[in-house]
């Protein structure tokens, strides 16, 4: 090459809507870690990639920078006693608990879950705030402890290390204040170039639709899907999407603690309906995806190994399965407005309550409460009376009352006996690599 | 107001298509101006104004909240002797050493030019560079010293001051890393908002299309031109904008030193035909903006007083105009590589030439060489003689002759003898207030 690549020039380039070529590609990631290349300029970037899109070359080449930014982790089967590797990522959604049942069961079935995670940032909570409402359990593992667990466990949930994408941790913060979240190209090369670090070997995307997921319409949520199925099938992950709805919060909980226990339901044999039904859909796309294809889940759930993968998993981590889970405060109930059937609970506003409520965080540095959160006394299609309670607030902060039950009034829509609500279904869709 | 604006809201309106209210605009400009908007805000939100752009009523109030952000002078004829103020600016260009002569020759006519310039930055050159090329010469002055030269000689050509406008000058550094340069409302913002706050009462804009200017098409230099005549008209200056010819250089030199020497050339009735007549149409419409279009400025080229004039601007800036020019240690001759007409002088080139041989700088910081240059021997439609001199090269540092000689034996184009340039007309419109 003639001439070193300059940040201008790579701005310059995507700007006035061409490609960018591997070189710049690999230079501008590479050099923003390093951080040669200045965060105003990769903002810049940022925007023109947003409003200038990428190609599928462009998104591959991206997400394989930011992998080659850190470290790639080896995860063969015949270091973890034969077991094939499966994940699941999930784009985040109100009441989305299902990692949690998710992990061990897929583990009772043979397979190995590497599930690194994060924390929740706005409305929708996060897998480690979750877990951590668990008296002593730790998010954070030395590389052998994780290797350890998931050979002996077959299920680890815990912190990325700083190691894996660091590329990605800059940019993510990055998007965060510069207005530059909602692009295709950059949410699918995040998630991926972490999932792909990671080193699994199958992987299943749950990519959410509706008022309380990131994609509002399903158009976007099939085009983010069929980007990351791309990018993983490309870098030789065997990938799935499924498009879920999330319109209505899953499950009857929003919060951490709150979520725990459902989910503990749920390996009980018992819990929310739909959570049932996703935490056995994407089971068995993870399991097929792994080649463990004759195992049927829903056994596992019912004879009890779920639940003691789940408890071993927990102990793995430092946690106590049978420690009383925290408990908020005060409470507090917002009765049904009329009598009727509820046929709208949106999602997004059950999220914005929550957090208000303290279950979430405005700021990364923000602490959470543990016990904070709503419990939903029915779902769609329930017939519900005016003066019932609808909803059980949850917080150790009661000045927050009012404004959580603010957002949940206009969260509900209840329409005259004998109506039924025009439910879609949960799993929408299916997307495969082509 | 219900909530404070915030900067990922501003940044998403502009992403997302739409138009930014007076108060984000108001907003973004203050927070941006006092550190609190971060410049990875701002990079992102200039890019997407690059991609999505402004309406006529967001320029004005970006413009208007970039003055607010430091002060506008005020400079009554009252305070100035009876002098009505007019000023020039030229969107920069090869050889364009215009205000040297123009503003002693307006002054000589009567009114009072407060030319607050810039220094230079890539191929073209800056116009406090060419004025420190002469011994003793100082571009900065209080506001005091300002205006009693403005009183009292009629024209200062000096440096703005860190109070006018602060905004721009952050901005300005931003888009320059960032590849938001090439935007018209914030170029026309950037440059109305210096002029606008200096106080002149009318201002002629010099806006240059070609190879050498940075507009390359006369569609983007007049929606230049007439967002910018629109800004002045808007904000109580009267305003007008020549479109001119930037293909070729001005000029028979580029190069800070052998500028001032041409200058002095046309002050004294002599010089480059294209240059004086530039010099001549700008004076004229300077002059009828002003309203003191009764005066023949040629009449003063060739009477001295112009002359007399810029002896005393440059002596009360404490300059020595009768001081020799700094002379570059080494010079070189490119000859003409054939027989024939000279068809073609790309002044893009011209310009890089200039500027590798030290008349320009890479960075903001770098020093200039008051010396170097390039001194053309003929101009579009001379015929030349293969072997003879072209261009000669001046520099301190004889090393970089050959990348210069290199980047002008490209931009010569001759043709047989008998041919003739197909060239445009120096002045190519004239854009006026609607």
């Amino acid at each position: 090459m003639s001439q070193a690549v300059d940040a201008v020039e790579v701005i310059a380039t995507k700007r006035d809507g061409g490609q960018l070529s591997n070189q710049q590609i690999d230079w501008v990631i590479a050099a923003y870690t390093r951080g040669e290349v200045a965060e105003e300029q990769m903002s810049a970037l940022a925007m023109a990639i947003l409003l200038n899109g990428m190609t599928r070359a462009e998104v591959f080449r991206w997400t394989e920078a930011m992998i080659s930014s850190g470290v790639r982790m080896q995860l063969a089967p015949q270091a973890l006693g034969g077991r094939p590797t499966t994940d699941k990522h999930s784009t985040g959604g109100v009441g989305d608990k299902i990692t949690l049942p998710l992990a061990p069961l897929v583990a009772a079935c043979g397979a190995a879950v590497p599930q690194l995670s994060g924390r929740g940032l706005g409305h929708t909570g996060g897998t480690l705030d979750k877990l951590e409402s668990i008296a002593g359990w730790r998010a954070t593992l030395t590389g052998d402890e994780f290797m350890a667990q998931l050979r002996e466990v077959g299920a680890v949930i815990c912190a990325a290390s700083d190691d894996l994408a660091p590329a990605d941790k800059k940019l993510y913060r990055l998007r965060d204040v510069t207005g530059t979240v909602e692009s295709i190209p950059l949410i699918a090369s995040s998630i991926m170039s972490k999932k792909i670090a990671e080193g699994t070997g199958a992987l299943v995307l749950d990519v959410k639709v509706g008022s309380g997921a990131f994609m509002k319409d399903l158009g976007r949520a099939r085009e983010l899907a069929e980007t990351m199925v791309a990018l993983g099938t490309d870098h030789g992950v065997r990938t799935v999407a499924l498009l879920t709805d999330m319109q209505t919060p899953l499950g009857l909980t929003a919060g951490n603690a709150l979520e725990v226990r459902e989910s503990v339901e749920v390996l009980q044999g018992g819990g929310p309906a739909d959570v049932v039904e996703l935490t056995l859909a994407l089971a068995s796309e993870m399991l097929e995806a792994a080649g463990l294809a004759g195992v049927d889940p829903a056994d596992r759930l019912q004879d009890g190994s779920a639940m003691d993968v789940w408890r071993r998993m927990v102990q793995a981590q430092g946690g106590d399965p049978d420690a009383p889970l925290p408990e908020a405060r005060e409470t507090h109930s917002v009765p049904a407005p009329a009598d009727g059937v509820l046929v709208g609970l949106d999602a997004h506003a059950v999220g914005v309550a929550a957090w208000r409520l303290g279950a979430g965080r405005a700021r990364k540095e923000d602490p959470v409460q543990a016990g904070a959160g709503v419990v939903m006394h029915a779902k769609p299609g329930a017939t519900v009376r005016g003066g019932e309670p609808l909803f059980t607030l949850h917080t150790d902060t009661p000045e927050r009352f009012e404004r959580a039950a603010e957002v949940l009034s206009a969260a509900v829509v209840i329409a005259p006996e004998g109506s039924s609500p025009d439910l879609p279904p949960l799993v929408l869709d299916r997307v495969v690599a082509r």
